[in-house]
């Protein structure tokens, strides 16, 4: 079976990581379906927004650890080993952010350590009531280091910590108010409540949500005059796109805008 | 009619969006004459606090969108004009930024696209319950891209990402929970509520104040170190500033300091 | 009496500010207090946790505005003294973020100005309900300058500025949705409810809590690919210890880790 579940609904590409029986691990197997899959959409203009979800009771309890404890058997110890692990998974999770389209997490049960990691990382993210979150490595003595790259990136500083050294999980309705997802919903309605919101974006001009997105990231790391002055020009290419124009003029004429784009 | 109304109310300007017809744009002649009195405030020590408000329904409806049309009648298609508008804008936007005295976002009604990125690039914002703010570009193919600088620098990273990509707006209440106004205020008690807290500020040593809101965009952006190495100069300086030896003495001698500054 | 209390329970230092009919002000005596016990508790393994408190009615008042009063009777006026004691404040201040052990802030009655800086400057931080934060220096003339290098990386920016300016203080309960501290507990609680977050930490293996809080400062300043990098490197070491590799083990084998360290 599939390590990597792939539906698409219209523009929407939903893809659910499928080891259920194990909660989903981030295995070698699983982190290179993902960075197959992403690059593969990252050339596919049909697909505006990616769904990311987990099969089963969860949504990913984060790092394979029995593979990682298998490879021990060698004779550095796993150094080699570990070290392509962790630049494959920090890759992926970075695709996450360079994926053109924008990758929104639908989570349920649990997002633990690499899981929590990978929810941090997408751009937007929606869970079920009840859902646990938590950087919880700690408890068996790896602290979430990468993990914390994104966490410390999407919530204030001192819950990080108190998340990073407690091993602590929260609850989603807490996730929320700490900024660590957007939305909560009844675990009925989960799926509606992130169809909803992804067809929202879908319906959006996908050259602009591009653009913006790819800005996004890249003004939030520089400095204020430097954003401003990268964004202006992403603007002004923005404004000069034929759809844009279109919009605009949609707008002033008070119509729905007849774009060209896919 | 003047595109800005100034009234002063003693150490504090009040400056009016003065557009009201259409929303109160950030056209060219607007951006202009918000640059030019910031450009006179700066250098006029009697001004303490600067409120910004709208003048009509709303604070500001972003960009000129019918201006910027017309602007696409050139050989170039209006490359030149949306870059020089842009240059002007994010120069007006830091000006805010670098005004040697704090400004106060009052708002009601709407503050969209460029206009939640004035908000957002106000020392302070005060808003009336219900106000809406958006960064809504996206909906007309035009991706706030220079409003997520401002926008992304105040609110958590994914709740940006999805005001940007959705152009759905949030109310007052919302907004204050999410770190991008300071205050909500009943609509008949929005002016009251801007006032008192311009008036708190006014009330303070000038320079203090001054001295005080440069480090605080200055040493946000340097590392660690960097910024206490910055600040601590800074509060050496402060220091040896008479009024302040007043202040500290007043403090402890339990009465009112004698300041001598204006 | 001596300036600096310590007290430990079991893996856990707790240090008491004892200045209380002063508040506790952070005099020079203080600081070099401070840095001293800091320095010993840095290569002291067996400390696990460290809470930082104060004696008397308030956890710290900032500065010691009598000795940097009677600084001034020098021929600089007090600049030689000034400089000397913002470096050395800053370096105390830094050294909680360097120590390898988290300092938790254990906050009672009021933090004010380098007191709250202080509070925002350590790991995580309790406080009593009802206790008072303020970075109030704007209200004698000294803008907190030094102390906003912490408190803006800690709640978003227009709340800052607006404490900044303002003078005014916060209580627990809205100092908590900031996020400058992390649990609030009814005062009768309050010793009660950071020991039982301190051992929490304290009960983790050690080697992966000091390698993850030097982690967690470093690569909150560096690029999202750069943190990435630096952090993989972290982790692999992290998996390479040989009491991570008895907690995942353990973990696998769903029995309690036969730990070595202290």
């Amino acid at each position: 079976m599939s390590h990597l579940l792939r539906d698409d609904k219209g523009a929407v590409a939903h893809l659910t990581l499928n080891a259920p029986e194990r909660l989903n691990p981030l295995s070698d197997a699983m982190i290179a379906a993902l960075v197959e899959e992403f690059d593969r959409i990252a050339n596919d203009r049909s697909v505006r927004v990616v769904v990311l979800k987990g099969a089963g009771r969860a949504f990913c309890a984060g790092h394979d650890l029995k593979e990682m404890t298998a490879a021990r058997e060698t004779q550095d110890k796993g150094r080699a080993a570990f070290k392509d692990l962790f630049d494959r998974c920090a890759e992926m999770m970075q695709k996450v952010i360079h994926l053109p389209q924008p990758v929104i997490a639908e989570v349920h049960g649990l997002a633990a350590a690499a899981g929590c990691q990978l929810v941090a990382s997408c751009d937007m993210a929606v869970a079920a009531e009840g859902t646990k979150f938590g950087v919880n490595g700690v408890n068996i003595g790896l602290f979430c280091s990468t993990p914390m790259v994104a966490l410390s990136r999407n919530i204030p500083r001192k819950h990080a910590f108190e998340m990073l050294t407690t091993g602590a999980f929260v609850e989603a309705a807490r996730a929320q108010e700490l900024g660590l997802i957007n939305r909560v919903a009844p675990a009925n309605a989960l799926s509606e409540t992130t169809d909803e919101l992804a067809q929202t974006v879908a319906a959006k001009l996908g050259s602009a949500v591009r653009t913006g997105k790819e800005a996004f990231y890249r003004q939030i790391e520089l400095p204020l005059a430097e954003a401003y002055e990268y964004t202006g020009a992403v603007m002004v290419e923005n404004m000069l796109d034929r759809d844009t124009e279109e919009g605009i003029k949609a707008f002033l004429e008070k119509r729905t805008p007849a774009w060209s784009q896919e």
